[in-house]
């Protein structure tokens, strides 16, 4: 069991908290069991981390796995959330190149919130896009926040990181209809034909999508306001557009 | 300017960032321009509280408001966000009663996410329902992140704490269709007909909406999950359900 925050081992499990670090190893964290074991089936861990406390799942396969015990404060440290399990895996990044036999497929714009590139990334799986497509600006994918917001779909559905003027152009090439989300010069979403293949783009919590972005597009599409709001909250609105266009 | 967090005045407002002083006193704080510039414009607002470097827009109307001017440490002590506008204000709770005319209603089962509530009331605001009705075990929603989240909805449409038990009975006497979410014994969301009137009602992240209210609807539908995830975010569910019914 390490005890000491200054153990060499401790130390780069601390760094894994930072942007920085995940982008130079190409590791990241997930924690609690129902995210390791999900990390486990698509075998993603290069390391366990338990306390003295932890049961393993007996149904586990975790042999050839390396396995590192450290006492619950120090587990606290390494910790995102405020009642630890007493579990976490260190993982390969999945990131996936973009393949054109892709049909259906998110972009992002930028979105700045960890919980909303989550649960949009969740609904993403949920609606079987082929794909979620990070541009620049947009979070760090592997952020504990957006990590814990996905549920595990991390591990379901291919993340790919690209510039979003080359991706459009891309999937014109691929005759994928490309559709912006702008609240002007749009047309509502029900109005638009449905169609097998698209390419949904949603942008900043502020902002939106940007207008370089917007000027590529085939469509853009919003969503009616009935009420006082002034707005959705990006993850709803992407979240009503992928089930419109996936089902 | 108020100096010290021993003032009575201070330690009166800190107080509120408690869900017990919320309830007695039924005030609650809204931080930031636009916020206070919604709780205004509903009448809402009781007291304003400043910096000495905060600059009033020459449009608001509080000349028979209370303002109070504190250091920006002890507005921070006061405020939930990192970066503190320097302006919050305490404000009257709005809690409405169930109207007989109430044609579309969300029912809210024990949503315990701050974050899912208030995205939640912004997008049935979007989506123009008639009220949000709160059931036990719910988070508080005058809680600080909850009202964050709301964007300013939390002032537009009516929010009623109700038993729900009691209010399904009230809404099939008015003879509104009351639709359950379940992923258990219930029909796909987009095969059940749409009405002008309808009580959708969401549930737990957990455990979803409780066997004891599903038993007392009318219809249970799920939202399909194509893909690998496990289910859908609630306010993800709740939105594209108000949004397939509202439209």
């Amino acid at each position: 069991v390490i005890e000491s925050l200054k153990n060499p081992k401790v130390k780069a499990l601390k760094k894994l908290l930072t942007k920085k670090e995940r982008e130079k190893t190409k590791r990241f964290m997930v924690e609690g069991f129902h995210l390791v074991e999900e990390a486990l089936n698509v075998e993603a861990v290069v390391e366990l981390v338990i306390t003295p406390s932890t049961t393993l799942p007996a149904e586990w396969d975790i042999d050839a796995k390396e396995v590192t015990c450290v006492t619950e404060e120090i587990f606290k440290e390494l910790s995102d959330t405020e009642t630890p399990q007493g579990i976490l895996a260190v993982c390969k990044q999945p990131v996936s190149e973009f393949q054109s036999s892709f049909q259906r497929v998110l972009l992002i714009d930028a979105v700045q919130d960890p919980g909303n590139l989550g649960t949009i990334i969740r609904t993403a799986d949920a609606a079987n896009l082929d794909a979620v497509i990070l541009g620049k600006g947009t979070v760090d994918v592997f952020n504990s926040k957006v990590i814990r917001s996905t549920q595990g779909s991390i591990f379901h559905i291919p993340i790919v990181k690209r510039d979003l003027t080359e991706m459009i152009q891309e999937l014109k090439q691929l005759s994928i209809p490309v559709y912006g989300t702008s609240l002007q010069n749009s047309t509502p979403y029900r109005d638009v034909e449905r169609t097998n293949s698209f390419a949904i783009i949603v942008g900043n919590e502020g902002n939106g999508v940007s207008q370089e972005v917007l000027k590529q597009t085939d469509h853009n599409l919003y969503i009616p306001i009935y009420g006082k709001a002034e707005s959705l909250n990006v993850a709803i609105a992407a979240g009503i557009l992928m089930y419109h266009f996936a089902e």
